[in-house]
């Protein structure tokens, strides 16, 4: 068999992730790769670190990326603060809530479930009488902007309840950072992680994170070891921790690198409230377009996120043949439902630099075109 | 502050990682991004996973790059193939070996260290004297090549040994891959994993690995869960189990999957022989060239690297000086020593694109003109 260097066809990316590439963070991606320990280097751990700070809206000390993708920088919150036998709240109404759980289980910690239907946001309520009702509890973790299902939840009021019980606040931003307001210092946040490959226009790889000092505290008074040694941040901080000197924890992905930092300089070029902006506009717009060719939202108005609208399909309507149709004559990809949601809805991502009024006219046009055949 | 795109230095790289990346990897790398579910991608996910069986020498089904860099395949194999309160004898020589000895303990197994002097290859006969010893013993773990000192152990001895005591073999061959010779079906290597970053010329941030079928059925048999969720082979093979249904595990990193198949097609249009005669006879030249100047490897011949030569720093030379006035003056690196072997040391290496006979003259003659002054 012979191979050839791989030519990718041009998409439009408007599924759950990952969104278009802006050309700069792409052209960023193909410098050349210079060692991990390079003092000119460290400098752009430096910037990377004061970037992410921004995006996050935080001080945290310990803010860098995760060498990996999304869901590693769930396990690594979750691994670092967990201690086995330990309680902990977690809110689970969508994928990532339940991804959340096993993880816990995973790290030895049992999972105290405060459920909720797929598509609504987490029910304030039900946090408040879960954590009234088991005072072990001093962990909370939850799902900004479930990617399963398009639902946003109330961060601020969800910490709050939390704080009120003493706990440390664990956050999914991973579909929020850079899409919808985010305040990690103002909202009392204490282990929050995202990705790259959503709001940030960037490929996929990498896991920003941030943590409190309280979080950090914790992480340093363990009792037992960090299960992972990848995952640990006692020995990330070796490499990430700030200074002139860096030791060699393991060798942190370069040219990734290179393009996270251009995609953070594009989001602080833009200024982050005009990027959650952006982002609520397009998906208003969104919205309203596609009520004129029948198909509506499935998560209702006050829930519902921007850069990712659950979209019913319509009965007598081909699910699968719908998105293959898109991407086979449009080149557009759009996402379909995740488990309960399998077949009952598309997810339509307007993200980053996906987030546009031309990307929803074409969407638009080519879904009234494929439907109506 | 205002931030700035990164444009980086051009260096040599003759560290011990990364190297050089070829311009192909480089421009692959910059390819318009498409979806991790998208039918073209996964026809690039089969075209990786035949290249790197290729490159691994083996038939293996379970073969694929981990999203994350190579420590994490040392995780990876150890996590899923461990369950707690295992004996798992893992032979030390140097940094690497440590780390999956300190891995194995996370994981709850009972490590039985086979130590052997750092710039040592793992002495065979005592890897047979401790299984013979410790009978309960069913995994036995080295190092290929081990980055830290430049020696090569006899992964065919160390792997027929273990194959005499019923145990799984993990072997570390993150630089080995690519750049020495290496055959995993042949040699009965059950679990083994790479890095990017150095034979194979490719940035750093993914690690191949490939199990066997025993290997495989170890870990569907576990009674215990993987502890970790992103390293769990059994949903990792969702998606890169092969077939035309892929389901989501975790978003793929994209555009390194990109630089990674075009990095296997340069090592296939090579031929994997010729690679690695190509590192076994820039090494030698290199060697007798540093005699020239006065500088010796400090690994004996044998059990020495080609790929990444240990040279031992003269009396009364200012390491950290000569490293850094290389830096600046030549914009070259190489790499220091670490553990016990820091100061006494440099680490050159010679790996896949930065692996020719200019960075060779290039680098003795700016080593003679630096210690000169």
């Amino acid at each position: 068999m012979e191979y050839k260097s791989f030519l990718p066809p041009k998409r439009v990316l408007m599924g759950p992730g990952p969104s278009n590439i802006h050309p700069r963070v792409l052209e960023a991606q193909s410098r050349l790769t210079i060692g991990h320990l390079d003092p000119k280097f460290v400098e752009l751990m430096d910037e990377i670190k004061a970037l992410l700070q921004y995006a996050f809206q935080t001080d945290n000390e310990v803010t860098f990326p995760v060498s990996a993708p999304g869901s590693t920088g769930m396990e690594t919150c979750l691994v670092n603060l967990i201690e086995p036998g330990e309680q902990v709240a977690v809110c689970v109404n969508g994928v990532f809530g339940g991804r959340m759980k096993s993880i816990i289980e995973r790290c030895g910690g049992i999972p105290i479930v405060i459920e909720d239907e797929w598509g609504t946001a987490v029910t304030t309520s039900k946090v408040e009488q879960t954590l009234a009702q088991n005072p072990e509890v001093k962990i909370l973790a939850f799902v900004h902007a479930e990617t399963s299902t398009g639902a946003r939840s109330d961060a601020k009021i969800i910490s709050e309840i939390g704080k009120k019980y003493n706990c440390l606040i664990v956050a999914d931003t991973v579909t929020s950072l850079g899409g919808s307001e985010l305040k990690v210092d103002e909202w009392n946040l204490d282990a929050v992680y995202s990705g790259t490959q959503k709001c940030l226009s960037c490929p996929p790889g990498l896991s920003p994170v941030t943590f409190s000092k309280a979080a950090i505290d914790k992480i340093k008074n363990r009792k037992t070891p960090v299960q992972s040694w990848f995952m640990d941040v006692n020995l990330v901080l070796g490499y990430w921790g700030g200074g002139a000197k860096r030791s060699y924890h393991h060798t942190a992905p370069i040219n990734s690198l290179y393009g996270l930092h251009e995609a953070l300089i594009l989001i602080k070029e833009e200024g982050i409230e005009n990027s959650w902006n952006r982002h609520r506009l397009n998906g208003d717009l969104f919205c309203k377009a596609a009520e004129t060719i029948g198909l509506n939202p499935y998560v209702k108005e006050e829930e519902r996120l921007s850069q990712l609208i659950a979209i019913s399909i319509p009965e007598g309507v081909d699910d699968a043949e719908v998105r293959s149709k898109l991407l086979s004559d449009y080149s557009l990809e759009i996402g379909a439902g995740l488990g309960s949601l399998a077949g009952k809805v598309w997810r339509i991502g307007l993200m980053g630099y996906s987030s546009n009024k031309s990307n929803i006219e074409f969407c638009i046009s080519a879904l009234r075109n494929v439907m109506s055949r």
